[in-house]
């Protein structure tokens, strides 16, 4: 965070965020519900998925690219999955009632698994990932990256996503845990924060059309980002843009836009997410208690030299979400300025 | 594979693995089942997880670590979720049976999850995770492996295993796409191997307690496995862990045995399978042409300046079950004496 940061309240960027959605056309509650999402991204440290991502999304919206009132609608239903059609509406809108659905699925069955087409970039992977766990269930989430920049093992054409995969496991005195990971060695988003920066990048995250190591930021589009565990994390963008995309009738491969310079094309993701209900095999309080048990052996146990503690999964973000919900979200200069040029642009009120 | 190999056809090598198993105690069926699927790992080219194992099961269930005659039960029943307990069986049988659950639940409301306790080890991932392809369904698999090799990121204790994680999705003129992967950099067989050859293992597969390169193979009990991406490797195999140890009430963690090792011990396996049924998204053979256009457009993708071919996860393992099938399973020396030694000690025909 740079010195000439400030930091905002929640409810305040909230309703910063809801009159910037009503103002580009969004119904009341429809707006709300967004911007409630968005800062719960910016809280638990998604600052790259948060409201960073206001004035894009806006943009989308006015170019056309985004409907701002979807009928979200169920194409099939079953049991224990169904598909959703999210019109082409926000992201957020469409994976909160695809989360809603899934949990009662799970409610009546034991899991859900809902799939969406025609939805946008939701967020972080952890936002919806978490949905279940307060009906004490396990919540996984998986989805079509927003962007191709990925090649397959082997290859130097970016045909898949940093397709994310998230799973929330309820604890019990301790935090959840909450793994929200892309399969690639470093995000995008870090990429770009190097270049704004100036700063270069490590040897392994990215590599050339040619296969050669690729450190300066400013030349990512002259390359691709690197799998985790080379064929491995090439495998699991593949599987997860299947689970997400091929079987739900989104965008994969060739059909993927890039949502940052098409803003007035419908992106056509696609995401899924499942939730498990923990009664069919235990307690739930019996489970929360031997997951924080869990916990603690992990937390506990011998650390290599050097190393001050040992995280669980989501922990640093938890502990992020305490803090900022005390303090304010992070709010850097030119983000602020960002948002100051949306509000002009919209003509509302200014966070300020 | 060593000058000294030969080539066994599946259907002997399936007999010998029946004998055996019917001498050790197990009903007929039950041996036949296990053998066949025993030789699929071979067939698929899981040469660390086929009958290489047959002298380890064998020793486990003579030693009373296994259970020969378990009666495996569902301890808890939902639509589309349940609980099986293997009492103990040999983890194929128990997995199977689990698989099969699984398919008939996601045949009746669209998904079906079922996890086990008190299984063991099952082989490959892969056997599981492809079963629900017959009947048009996605397969995904979890497990928690048979020993502690990993420990926490920033840790020093292998509290962890090279969980597995397998994803099976069906094609149409195309090889099912299949994952099948360990969430570390080097599964512990490769090491096995490289110690056999007297060869050093390569930067980045294992460290040592201080945290410093370890390469030699014959030193391996003095470190511990790395996990591909840092600390992503290691969020999934905690939670693969969760999915499929904790949440089974089977061992995780500190309850892991030592399998090979602790052979009079009973492991307390833990695995999870779903199937999720296509027919809810769209009808099968739609998305089965989908996913080959899918395939079609990876593998002739641009390839990296000296790479021959891309390939798609699982399709090296599906053309070595072809070329398997016709020409046989290779028999190293090694093995085929190990098995003569099972063949001895079992008062059984030997595989020659």
């Amino acid at each position: 965070m740079s010195e000439e940061s400030s930091r905002i309240p929640a409810e305040r960027l909230e309703s910063f965020i809801t009159r910037a959605f009503v103002a580009a056309g969004l119904p009341d509650a429809d707006a709300h519900a967004v911007a409630r999402l968005m800062v719960e991204a910016d809280l638990r440290g998604s600052d790259t998925h948060g409201v960073i991502r206001l004035p894009l999304y806006v943009r989308r919206i006015r170019a056309g690219g985004v409907n701002a009132k979807p009928n979200i609608r169920v194409l099939a239903d079953r049991p224990s999955a169904a598909l959703l059609d999210g019109d082409n509406g926000m992201g957020h809108l469409v994976m909160k009632r695809a989360a809603e659905l899934a949990i009662d699925k799970a409610k009546a069955t034991g899991i859900g698994w809902v799939g969406v087409r025609m939805s946008n970039h939701a967020g972080p992977a952890a936002l919806y990932a978490t949905m279940p766990l307060r009906h004490d269930m396990i919540g996984l989430y998986f989805a079509v990256g927003s962007n191709n920049h990925l090649p397959p093992w082997g290859g130097s054409e970016s045909l898949l996503g940093t397709n994310p995969l998230a799973v929330a496991v309820p604890a019990g005195a301790e935090p959840p845990v909450v793994l929200d990971m892309a399969p690639t060695v470093a995000a995008y988003g870090k990429v770009r924060l190097k270049a704004q920066r100036g700063e270069a990048m490590p040897l392994g995250w990215m590599i050339d059309r040619q296969g050669k190591p690729l450190t300066d930021p400013k030349r990512a589009d002259e390359g691709h980002l690197l799998p985790i565990g080379d064929y491995k994390g090439y495998g699991l963008s593949l599987i997860i843009g299947l689970l997400a995309g091929a079987l739900n009738r989104a965008a994969l491969g060739r059909d993927v836009i890039d949502f940052v310079k098409e803003t007035g094309k419908a992106a056509n993701t696609g995401q899924a997410i499942a939730a498990l209900s923990i009664d069919t095999f235990m307690p739930a309080d019996e489970f929360k208690r031997a997951i924080d048990r869990f916990i603690r052996d992990i937390r506990n146990s011998q650390k290599l030299p050097g190393v001050e503690r040992i995280w669980l999964p989501g922990e640093q973000s938890h502990a992020k979400m305490l803090e900022r919900r005390a303090h304010g979200v992070p709010m850097p200069k030119a983000l602020r300025e960002s948002l100051d040029a949306v509000a002009r642009e919209l003509g509302i009120a200014s966070l300020a």
